[in-house]
């Protein structure tokens, strides 16, 4: 029996040498499907937006001067020469004196200036309003062009699209955008002692946890999962599945066996596939310590540990980052969470030179927020499911103090707050309000307690 | 022309009013495809996961006595009786001074009570180990129901699930789970003005916009889009699109018209619907005022602002809420978005009884993150193009100084961060470490200056 020494990396240089791998192919996608796609090509403006000076009020579009010091006790009085109608130019050319209708997003005629809000006017008669204020040129106008013009960039190659990068392709008539593929990533499930979930488990054996937990977190980051099979801890099992991954997919995950024997399964059923390359085997985060980076061909592949917990840290650390990367984004650290500062309910040893993600339920009460660590081992499915994040502690920290401030990294932005409902164990809800946090003074202890 | 004084209302008074809608009809899905649907059935345990006390590591099953007062140099020498296969119970039964080789995951024989590890062993010749180190009772052992027991409650009905709890519902056995209907949402743009983005904007016209950024904004929000069309500014087109839209979807947004005129249209358009009440018009956030919120019959109908970014202010506070609630959640707060911490780099000024939503710029320095204002009407979609996020000023606020701490909340959790591209404008990257940002305490000031 092989002792488990690993020569563990650091949690950096385990992303570092994600770096080799590089960004998919593209394609072409409609812009109503391409939210949170990352785009292949620079976009520049193909014209200047808006094309003409667009009125951003109802209101009278006027010659600026003709209202220089208009008061509501002294107002000046304006020729109504009519009225812009929406989507149209004007043919009138405003003389001295003299105002037009005009509403929001309507086009300013000809010597119009500026836009007074219909709030500082008064209407007489039929042809005749009353200006209360003063307006300065370009009042309540957007100008030609000062959305963006003609020529300028507004996109880069790499950027992921958020629903506002949509609008702007949208406003310069791009009805599709080039982007980069997403990846599809097979999922295997090792080791003797797992069964499908349909399965009644016989004594010694669990059910298959890893297959969904992982499944979804591929969703959440955006790529396609696609199910290999579970694989007994059989050297040649476990290389077909791997095997068929690779040709079939971007990347492959295999999580377990639970076993270091069947962790070293794993690796021998990497090594046996052609131009293949273990990179790394052994990360210092806990949970997740047994991780295996490989490379076959051109493919990334993944030996996450079986422990559930254990699994879906590697997964948010290592496996995601590359999942964008290869989705044509430059950068390799973790999705930024959403967070809440919190107080540490208890004092959380450490090690020198791991990082550590504590599971932690949010509770709050009438002055304060405390982050109250989950207890449960990492094979345990209901400490993940009874927290409502984790916090991190660094490599350089021995621990921390109960009372110590704290970030917890949310595992849902939709995370439930002031429900009136009672909460269940197995899962309590976090505590924050609805504003911003703003009680815990956030310093820089955790790094170095 | 009627004066555009509204009735405004405060923002939790306008989320109040959607409290009276309520959660959409049951579904059943396939807990692979369940990822942050909404449970709508409370979940127990229906079994002890795991059913047997289980190692958590590779080692020796042992019976801990045995090894009481082992250390390096005097360890405690124990007889191997053999290993547990993984996947089946063994049938030895564990006598005084005896050892079984055990992995991960596997089952403990009868009268082990603790498992040591691998690397507190030594293995002397076939039949005998040496042990390092004492263990206490179930030292490496998950017991059986320590996960979880039979009856206890795991989930409760209107939770969110995440990945891990697909994985809890996994080791249960649920391979389906009743979860809620997502809300299908349909869009109406509207105004003289608007064109599809296909076509040259004629003098005077411009690309319809908001149909993509709340296209993409329903997709960032779980919902399933249905465009139902562009209407201009006639009451009986705009009339037959909402009514379409109530008809064949859960909610009807309607963006524009972006004058009062047509705004007043669809007022008109909405009450001339049977069963029709207008909620509310008006409310005090910025940008985002001209708000209507309507009901008709059952459903719940958003006439949003003209403007994009107002359009997209109103959605993330008042229609993203509401589709988390028709999807079976309690709470009616917008979604936490990733948040930074950084300093003002301007004085920015608002109203009291206001909030106002400021899209910012990101940068970082070696020694501090700044959040820079965006200059730019709410007319113009570059400004949430150029914007990494936006900071929020309270209610009770009359505005925020230079240097003044604030929260960023990020628009994209896939924040791009020291790229070492050159960023063009249009889209600067925000600054931010890959790890926590613990620069700058928060103070209560934002919502009290």
């Amino acid at each position: 029996m092989q002792k488990p020494f690993l020569n563990v990396k650091a949690p950096q240089q385990a992303r570092d040498l994600l770096r080799q791998f590089s960004a998919l192919d593209t394609e072409e996608v409609s812009i109503d499907e391409a939210v949170f796609r990352v785009l292949a090509e620079p976009v520049k403006a193909l014209e200047d937006v808006p094309g003409f000076d667009r009125s951003t009020m109802d209101g009278f579009a006027v010659r600026c001067p003709d209202t220089f010091g208009a008061t509501e006790s002294m107002p000046a009085l304006l020729s109504l020469r009519g009225e812009v109608a929406m989507g149209r130019t004007s043919d009138i050319s405003l003389k001295r004196g003299e105002a037009v209708r005009i509403w929001t997003g309507g086009a300013l005629p000809a010597n119009a200036d500026a836009v007074v809000m219909v709030e500082y006017t008064e209407q007489l008669d039929q042809d005749t309003i009353e200006v209360l204020k003063a307006v300065a040129p370009f009042d309540n106008v957007v100008r030609k062009g000062e959305d963006f013009t003609r020529g300028e960039p507004l996109l880069r190659s790499g950027h992921r699209l958020r629903p506002q990068d949509l609008g702007i392709l949208a406003a310069i008539g791009r009805e599709t955008v080039r982007v980069y593929r997403r990846p599809s990533v097979g999922v295997i499930s090792s080791g003797d002692e797992i069964v499908p979930i349909g399965i009644e488990p016989p004594p010694g054996c669990v059910r298959d946890v890893n297959r969904y937990t992982l499944t979804a977190c591929l969703r959440e980051a955006l790529a396609t999962p696609l199910w290999l099979g579970l694989a007994p801890d059989s050297l040649k099992e476990l290389s077909i599945l791997i095997q068929r991954g690779v040709e079939s997919t971007d990347v492959v995950i295999i999580s377990g066996g639970s076993s270091m024997g069947s962790r070293d399964l794993v690796i021998e059923a990497i090594r046996s596939q052609e131009d293949s390359v273990i990179l790394l085997h052994g990360v210092s985060v806990s949970p997740g310590k047994p991780l295996i980076i490989a490379r076959i061909g051109p493919k990334p592949v993944f030996g996450l540990p079986g422990h559930p917990v254990s699994a879906m840290v590697c997964f948010e650390q290592f496996v995601a980052p590359l999942i964008r990367r290869l989705e044509g984004e430059e950068a390799l650290s973790p999705a930024r969470r959403a967070t809440l500062q919190a107080l540490l309910s208890r004092n959380v040893p450490s090690k020198e030179g791991r990082e550590d993600f504590v599971r932690v339920r949010v509770q709050k009460t009438a002055d304060k927020i405390t982050a109250v660590p989950v207890p449960g081992k990492s094979g345990m499915i209901s400490a993940m499911v009874r927290a409502d994040g984790y916090i991190r502690i660094g490599e350089d920290c021995e621990g921390l103090y109960r009372g110590d401030p704290v970030t917890v990294h949310l595992f849902s932005q939709w995370i439930e707050e002031d429900s009136e409902e009672e909460h269940l164990s197995g899962h309590e809800a976090a505590g924050g309000s609805s504003g911003d946090v703003f009680a815990v003074p956030q310093q820089e202890k955790l790094s170095r307690v």
